[in-house]
């Protein structure tokens, strides 16, 4: 076997990273050597604190390095809605819109019995010990709109059903037309499902 | 100041990336910490040791973690024939084409007067007590198409021409329509060039 220089194994390195080819691998790891040595310390540092430290909250299962995530803390927000998303990224996403103001709930997946995902694995038990606190007033699904998503969404429904009967109301995110989307580019599907759903102006 | 988690700390320190904006560094963050935190860890490892040990090759400048880097040590390389080039990702891009067997000699910058950048910056009196030895036969300039590239390239050629005088040829890259490039979308100065350059066939 050839050895391996440092800089060859930096370089392997960043290829873990999506979206990074061989190509901008190179050119990360010449640009911090070049110019920002003090930058490539503080990203390892920081790589290495949050691969080992960064766990799932006790709450929401968001990611956190304490045991309940910020939001989770945060009393300001409204104990009463929860939103469910799949993925700590979808949480990012939603609060990037600064237009919710609930709690969270993440999935960490979705339903998929073929592949052995089942309501266990998705923390449904979490979820239902969380709706029978009785303080949440709606949940809003907001799985993607596949048919794993949608299959976890009924599933989420019949749960809080279940558990609360009519005490708790579940919704479902909007689906249309996405804001400056042109008509001639949308899908079919989408587009006849935003004909069927049509609102009066 | 608001409390920054270990996750947004993360994302601002992969913006430091070249390439890398916010979103990006979102996608690198929650790519590592879903999938991949393993190869999270090596990355953080791999950085932290080539930002501290990866220094520059006594003899050729190029950058390395020993005394000498590969090249230099490699005995089956010709020692008669030098490339002189700016910069390290130059090294790795020649060495791309495997059609050079020759050294290097890396400027590590081009020569800059108004930015106080001076012969003494880029290494020129390594390169003269390199041509001194005697061993070399040929210089190839091979730094930028650009006025301080082509005033780097005189430079040294004038260096080579003091210290050797006629004993060492210099010479430079050829210019002119790259392989596989459209007449029609060339520009003006290098299709000019081109032209006066032509080759009988």
């Amino acid at each position: 076997m050839q050895y391996q220089s440092l800089l060859a194994e930096l370089i392997d390195a960043f290829c873990c990273l999506p979206g990074v080819g061989k190509k901008s691998a190179q050119r990360m790891a010449y640009h911090l050597l070049d110019k920002n040595r003090q930058g490539g310390l503080t990203l390892s540092a920081s790589l290495q604190q949050s691969m080992q430290d960064i766990g799932n909250c006790n709450r929401c299962r968001d990611y956190t390095e304490s045991d309940e995530c910020q939001i989770c803390q945060n009393e300001r927000r409204d104990e009463t809605i929860l939103c469910v998303v799949e993925s700590p990224s979808d949480v990012l996403a939603i609060e990037a819109t600064a237009n919710f103001h609930g709690k969270f709930f993440v999935l960490l997946g979705q339903l998929s019995p073929l592949d052995g995902i089942g309501p266990n694995e998705i923390g449904m038990p979490l979820l239902a010990s969380r709706l029978k606190e009785g303080v949440i007033a709606e949940v809003i699904v907001a799985t993607s709109s596949t048919i794993e998503g949608e299959a976890t969404a009924n599933y989420i429904a019949q749960i809080a059903e279940q558990e609360m009967g009519e005490q708790i109301q579940v919704s479902r995110l909007a689906q249309g037309v996405p804001v400056g989307g042109e008509l001639e580019y949308l899908d079919q599907s989408t587009l006849a499902l935003s004909l069927a759903n049509r609102k009066l102006i």
